[in-house]
């Protein structure tokens, strides 16, 4: 049996579900892999939990009926420790980040010369310094994984890292973005782009604030994090974006009437990677509906292989979160 | 740089598909994986040739201008071992079984206990002594590599293996062989079980014996393996199958105007294993057509994941053979 400890840095929805798996599957994760969680702190963006082992019932009661860690006074020291303390001060095998900090680079730099290894669901830090992550991870020996950051918990990471080793890939195209998908969708119907931006908002599949879907960046962070994976690492900078924003209802209407709809397709093949929204027959692979994604990997040996899965989601981004922790653990295990 | 000697067992259309990426890939494998290979033997069903590095251009060419490789005897020199013989006197790191011999566990167990790993697109050692095998790699450190027995190209089996780690696997449905389905949907074209399976043996889809795919032992044996995989050990006598051969042209016309087709469908439960024609909705992904299989994988947490690919063909196939063959060189490396 191993025992292997964990600090969190964001506790909202994802992290707080990574949280009630590893409670959930305490049992199994012993009999299954030999592996034992200890989460040594919790990081939100109110405060620093940090104790020998934190009771994660009580931490997501905590944060559910509290709102912040902050208030949890009676039974833990609190610190006001930022990322970058936790990192430097709390000394954990795994750093756990679910938050969206788009400066994450900098503590997840640190994370590893500290010699922790690394596991998010967070984008940024990928699609602007991929390279220097994965390369100061390799240099030390450490693990730095991701899986999380695209197409939630379907594992398309994963198959491009283990998998097609002799394959050379040609090109991947697919469908990153649940939101886009379901105004799209939702326009077919025949309301316009606000109407279905407000439907999307009211179910929670928008944010309040969705420009970040609906101009195509977080298809783009994930289609450049795609790119450095399957080819080499570049950053979002030189990839070419276009939003749907422009998109008319009359527009959907008409191709609709041809059999065909629009969705906000990612091409990502070796040094060049675009995101737009293009029109593809509705019997293409391409053409999901509701918050799945799709990606179409064609390598030059094994031909075209479609993966499709939930592209968000809680439980299925925490699932991903939570697969990346053990096979990391399983490292570690064979390590010592 | 490291050398990795090989040894082929069985030198037909998949054994030298392999041979041909080695030869293609060479450099490119040396630059991105640091490894070299050397092809110490090859064993047909007529001869082995045996010697410190076999010119895999010339031992493609006798083969398939002479038929067998006993008759290659200006260069090197033949030997009349079995495979058997083989894994005992050649001391190679790989054994690459790419036949179809139903008792190669025989010699696949063997092979373990002489300390070599093996790569493997051969089922029926897997449907029915999976945990044998297994179990002896795993005692011995030794790598036991299967991805091409199912799925061919499209990488099921690492999928299920590096991914979805803290998933339970719920369900495994999907379509495992493309005879069937290419029978099945020429019928839905309006001609008889017979006629299409004519067709099929024309068109070099079905085998002139093509009784293992019609009768659903081929999807039988790639069910098993998964159960195996994702599940734990059982043997293929476990399972319940029944073929396509009882199906009418009138039922598959029947079904079609209801907007379904029948395929041959898996179902892969924990300690449930069946295969049999099912009527589906066109609109389902299993709804597969030509030789694509197909399979949705369900886990407690990550939902639905389908993925579909080509199910057979001779690139494809050796694809995840020379993928396993990469994989198994890269932990040999790690552990020198």
């Amino acid at each position: 049996m191993k025992t292997i400890s964990l600090s969190f840095i964001g506790f909202g929805n994802i992290g707080r579900g990574v949280a009630r798996i590893l409670m959930n599957k305490k049992q199994l994760f012993k009999e299954k892999y030999g592996i034992e969680f200890r989460v040594i702190s919790i990081t939100d963006s109110s405060a620093t939990i940090w104790d020998e082992e934190i009771n994660l019932e009580e931490a997501i009661m905590i944060k559910e009926n509290l709102g912040a860690l902050s208030g949890w006074t009676n039974e833990y020291e609190v610190f006001d420790f930022r990322p970058i303390d936790v990192v430097r001060e709390v000394d954990s095998d795994i750093v756990i980040d679910v938050t969206n900090d788009p400066n994450a680079h900098i503590w997840h730099l640190q994370a590893l010369r500290e010699g922790r290894n690394i596991v998010t669901s967070n984008k940024p830090p990928l699609a602007f310094h991929y390279w220097e992550l994965i390369h100061e991870a390799g240099k030390r020996g450490l693990s730095y994984k991701f899986e999380a950051t695209v197409m939630a918990g379907t594992p398309i990471i994963t198959l491009l890292q283990e998998s097609l080793k002799g394959d050379s890939i040609e090109k991947i195209e697919g469908v990153f973005n649940g939101t886009t998908t379901f105004i799209l969708s939702e326009m077919e119907k025949g309301i316009n782009f606000e109407e279905a931006l407000r439907k999307a908002q009211k179910l929670g599949i928008a944010e309040r604030d969705p420009s970040g879907d609906i101009n195509g960046v977080d298809a783009g962070y994930k289609a450049t994090i795609l790119h450095c994976v399957a080819f080499h690492p570049i950053t979002f900078r030189e990839i070419k974006i276009k939003g749907i924003d422009e998109i008319t209802e009359k527009e959907v209407q008409q191709f609709l009437g041809r059999k065909q709809v629009i969705r906000l397709i990612a091409k990502v093949e070796e040094g060049n990677v675009s995101v737009e929204p293009m029109t593809i027959p509705k019997s293409s692979p391409l053409a999901v509906y509701g918050t799945s994604n799709v990606a179409i990997i064609k390598g030059d040996l094994g031909g075209e292989i479609v993966l499709k899965g939930a592209g968000a989601g809680i439980k299925e981004t925490a699932s991903a979160v939570v697969s990346d922790i053990i096979r990391t653990c399983l490292t570690l295990k064979n390590k010592t």
